[in-house]
């Protein structure tokens, strides 16, 4: 027992962490149609503590699409595994590539470059794509909207969304508003992903001080009983010798 | 990188990991004065997707509190460093003495009684009081009220809260209602442990299926600005021939 528990010990005071989570507040944008974040103060101290209640879409900040999100007969947020909650991060580092185009959807062939330096994507890992998109985050530019009403920001293509099920990983995550660019109409990243048990983390922050591969991320969203998605704490853990 | 990857890959392959979160309904009891846990469907994939908007107590379902909880100057949750979100979990299994007694207060004599087999609570770890109330979940008897309107669950003594401040825990969680026992008017656990900047972790699940040590656990809030409470999921990995 006491060797286990000092080993384990060992192992994490080795590693340093990352907050992969964007702050919730009145502040925050939300996608055209959800409900925004609010929050009331019920009891100041009255009673020697403090009560506050919030009300909030489900898919709000840093969050997570389960397979009911966009399938009827899909899972919801209670039932995704915790095992598929958190593993090994393989990140995908495309900001010099997305730059300031809000249409840029990422290709098959931008994630095989990936490949070519680390090998395939390992089955039950999780892709985390860093656009550079949050450097936006909680302004207007976040989520463009164009004069006929029509949504922009970076996302992934079909194409490369059906690589990532062929590599059977367990999740995939991105730093701007949705898993498809912001200007599609069929979501055919959400639906092929969420089609094949595939959860998505939207909103995520921070992901430029992540390595390409080393890390551990966590993923843990609210245990919401019939619930199509959930803000998520997103946390990555990786060796000190690896932080940017 | 590629030995990085694989050594971490096999960290996580040797590892289990258990649900410490209660799932959150219309039907989880609350706390008396805090507001119930609501969920309502916005939209019902008539965009091709579904949206739900949520309404709760941040103080709901397994669940943090951050030193503003009690403390008007103390932290909210939003700034609880993540590196005390998670680590070494110190599992004190205390059924047999818990029994039935629902004002059954946790002494700092039963929290030493652990250290004599395992050696002081570690500096950072996670102290997790294993009462056995959890099977009362979703049930009146989880926090029975009396005629007299006054509530009875177990909960930790005011010495056993000054003991674990002593020994510099980051969190202490239990499976009841809250930190204090039921009946208290003092909060003084509570007051004693945020106070010194120990976050609360209540309501847990589950806690029967860790082992007393070699446990890591993780206790992940939402992100909210300037709350003094949070749902959390928490999850605990350790090694498979570990489970009980």
């Amino acid at each position: 027992m006491f060797t286990t528990l000092v080993a384990t010990a060992l192992f994490l005071a080795n590693q340093t962490s990352v907050d992969l989570t964007h702050t919730l507040s009145e502040k925050t944008v939300v996608y055209p149609g959800k409900t925004p974040f609010s929050k009331v103060i019920c009891s100041y101290y009255e009673s020697g503590y403090r009560l506050d209640d919030i009300h909030l879409s489900t898919g709000i900040g840093t969050h997570m699409d389960a397979p009911s999100h966009f399938c009827p007969e899909g899972s919801g947020i209670e039932a995704v595994p915790i095992e598929q909650c958190y593993g090994e991060a393989c990140v995908v580092h495309l900001t010099s590539r997305v730059g300031t185009n809000a249409d840029y959807a990422i290709t098959k062939a931008d994630l095989e470059e990936w490949e070519s330096s680390h090998g395939p994507f390992p089955a039950h890992s999780i892709v985390l794509l860093h656009t550079g998109w949050d450097k936006h985050w909680d302004t207007i530019q976040f989520c463009q909207t164009d004069e006929t009403g029509v949504s922009h920001f970076p996302g992934l293509s079909g194409d490369g969304a059906q690589l990532l099920v062929e590599r059977k990983v367990s999740a995939v995550g991105i730093d701007t508003m949705g898993m498809d660019v912001g200007a599609a109409t069929q979501f055919v990243a959400h639906n092929v992903l969420l089609g094949a048990d595939i959860i998505l983390i939207e909103n995520l922050a921070n992901l430029s001080l992540l390595p390409e591969v080393g890390s551990t991320v966590f993923l843990l969203p609210m245990k919401i009983k019939d619930a199509p998605e959930s803000p998520v704490r997103a946390i990555a853990i990786f060796n000190k010798a690896k932080k940017n």
